[in-house]
């Protein structure tokens, strides 16, 4: 039986409560496939923070690196949020990414029939919505230098970052986006802003130099502000987006917005050739927190995704993904997603529900 | 009687019609209100490329200076996409804001009761819409510096661009904000990315230490990424929104495609002293150009911002908003906020309704 030795994230809020759910799915689906699975949990965020003092303790990122694969829950909360930059749990999550060199991240934006009408935007331009967001996560704007604050001519303080790319830096990112648009409908929209940028007329470039080697796939250019209007006005002429980090950041959410169900939302963050790291796109809902309340739905997909992307395992990944569907199928919804008619659950009953699936 | 003199900048594509529109609409409300004007018109973008060889003539720019107000229709167009960035119709535009100093963009996002249905939105989510952007335009990543091309280490190429603001640029910027939220529902939404973005950092210190001088708006802050999400989420919980040049562009488009009717909306830049510079917010649309089936009503009602942000005369921009719901009330729609049951008029026809109504 093939073994795989993963490192749980648990972090902070809700972040606990959807991976002890979601780690059971992994452990059956992957026993059913003949996987066998090593976990250690290990602390990240505002936890490690409490706990060890700093938002990525070193033995974290050498236990995520030694690992085959890196499932996280969420990270952050009010509780750290007037904390230095060093000591805030979002740096922890940067260092972390950075770590592990995960620079292609892979967030679907899919409307689930079963979940259409939870979307705000008209019946008819929600149903059928699958976008696959491909961000650059260990480059641009969020890492470059110089950065940092100083001041000017006039002697004003002022704050900078820098937003740079290389061509390496795009033509890899840009490869990931143009395997996944190949192996779903064929379709790659690169976002940028190559009208103002100069990082993103380099982006452009790169990008339709790389077309001419995936003739296969259809490659369009869109700038970033119209990008966020055709979300809207018409998400379903999307299939795969490739951009930059910061315009990731902002489109993916906006993407995943688009499904009215983000607590249903993985995602899938690779690397070169080290383990991938999956977390839900949702935050950790300190509200919610500990209250049995949280959705785990998304986790539970991570979970799928890490089988498909991280392991190569896309039998198990499946029986999870249908799992998830036949649940839905079945009328159970936590309150995020509940709806007239359907059964309420908390994150427990969600979890067990999924496992009779699997 | 008041008497200004206004630079017309009909610019490409659909700008020359919908221009000659506006420019009916305000000499009407103005004579009916006691104000004459003087037009000049001249060359930018495009057809400044074409005519002059740049996309921002020098005496466009010392017109545009000398006037009490700038009216531009919209640049830009296929035939120069592959420009060189000093001989794109975009850059005229960045020269022409950065010639007149216009450091704050308003661009409110309004759902009218006539369009509710032209929102891809459910009607219940985007009843009610209004919401105003204050973006920043003369700084931040737009036009900091350093930028260009180089090469790393590695040796690659690389494209980069700086993103900066010192205090008294945030503080400008802010202030206009705080005070065009006291005059409508005062609420102010400050969106950055403090989490990760020490040029945020800074932005956000002082919009917070300003709210000090504003008690009676009511300030809150969020990420660029949540703010994406937000909108479409719910986007009446926003009245007025203030951010950086970069997020401002993303946002005030995402913002704009919620009423689902962009050929509706005006802007208005306003610097510290000098002429505004007020503009539709939709582009040159050059594949219906010179078919008079362009909506004239965004440029006419930006016709009205600067009546009412540029000079200073609110009966006479009141009486040109209201002329346009009057005509939408009459039923009169053009192409793009057509629907079953309303009357299919072009640019002419509908500016002469307007007029009518004035
Ligand atoms: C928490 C934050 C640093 C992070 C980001 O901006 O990348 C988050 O918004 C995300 O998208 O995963
Ligand atoms: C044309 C382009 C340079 C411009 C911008 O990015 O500012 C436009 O998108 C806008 O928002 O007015």
């Amino acid at each position: 039986s093939r073994s795989y030795s993963i490192t749980l994230l648990p972090g902070d809020g809700i972040g606990p409560e959807v991976i002890s759910v979601a780690k059971d799915v992994l452990s059956l689906a992957g026993s059913l496939e003949g996987i066998d699975f090593r976990f250690q949990e290990m602390p990240v965020g505002g936890a490690a923070l409490d706990a060890i003092g700093v938002p990525l303790p070193e033995e974290t990122l050498e236990a995520a690196k030694k690992s085959d694969a890196v499932l996280m829950g969420a990270i952050g909360g009010y509780k750290w949020d007037a904390n230095e930059k060093h000591l805030k749990p979002e740096t922890g999550l940067l260092m972390l990414r950075a770590g592990l060199g995960v620079f292609a991240n892979l967030r679907p934006a899919t409307v689930l029939p079963q979940l259409v009408d939870s979307s705000t935007l008209k019946k008819e331009v929600a149903e059928g919505v699958d976008i696959m967001v491909v961000r650059e996560l260990t480059g641009g704007i969020y890492f470059g230098k110089p950065r940092g604050f100083g001041s000017n001519e006039k002697g004003e303080d002022v704050g900078f970052n820098t937003e740079i790319y290389s061509t390496s830096e795009v033509d890899r990112i840009a490869r990931v986006a143009f395997e996944v648009a190949r192996k779903r409908r064929g379709k790659l929209c690169s976002v940028d802003k190559a009208n103002v940028l100069e990082a993103s007329m380099l982006w452009r470039k790169r990008v339709t130099m790389l077309a001419s080697q995936f003739l296969d796939v259809e490659v369009s250019h869109m700038y970033v502000d119209n990008a966020a209007m055709q979300l809207i006005r018409n998400p379903k002429q999307f299939d795969t987006i490739v951009t930059n980090n910061i315009f990731g950041d902002i489109l993916s959410d906006e993407a995943s917005m688009l499904t009215g169900s983000i607590g249903m939302l993985p995602s899938a963050s690779i690397s070169e050739s080290g383990p991938g790291l999956f977390e839900p796109i949702h935050g950790s809902a300190p509200d919610i927190a500990g209250q049995d309340k949280a959705n785990p739905l998304a986790t539970i997909l991570s979970a799928a995704m890490l089988l498909q992307y991280g392991l190569g395992e896309p039998e198990a990944a499946k029986r999870i993904e249908a799992a998830v569907m036949n649940t839905l199928d079945r009328g159970f919804r936590t309150g995020d997603i509940f709806s007239a008619g359907t059964t309420l659950v908390g994150c427990k009953r969600m979890g067990e529900e999924v496992l009779r699936s699997v």
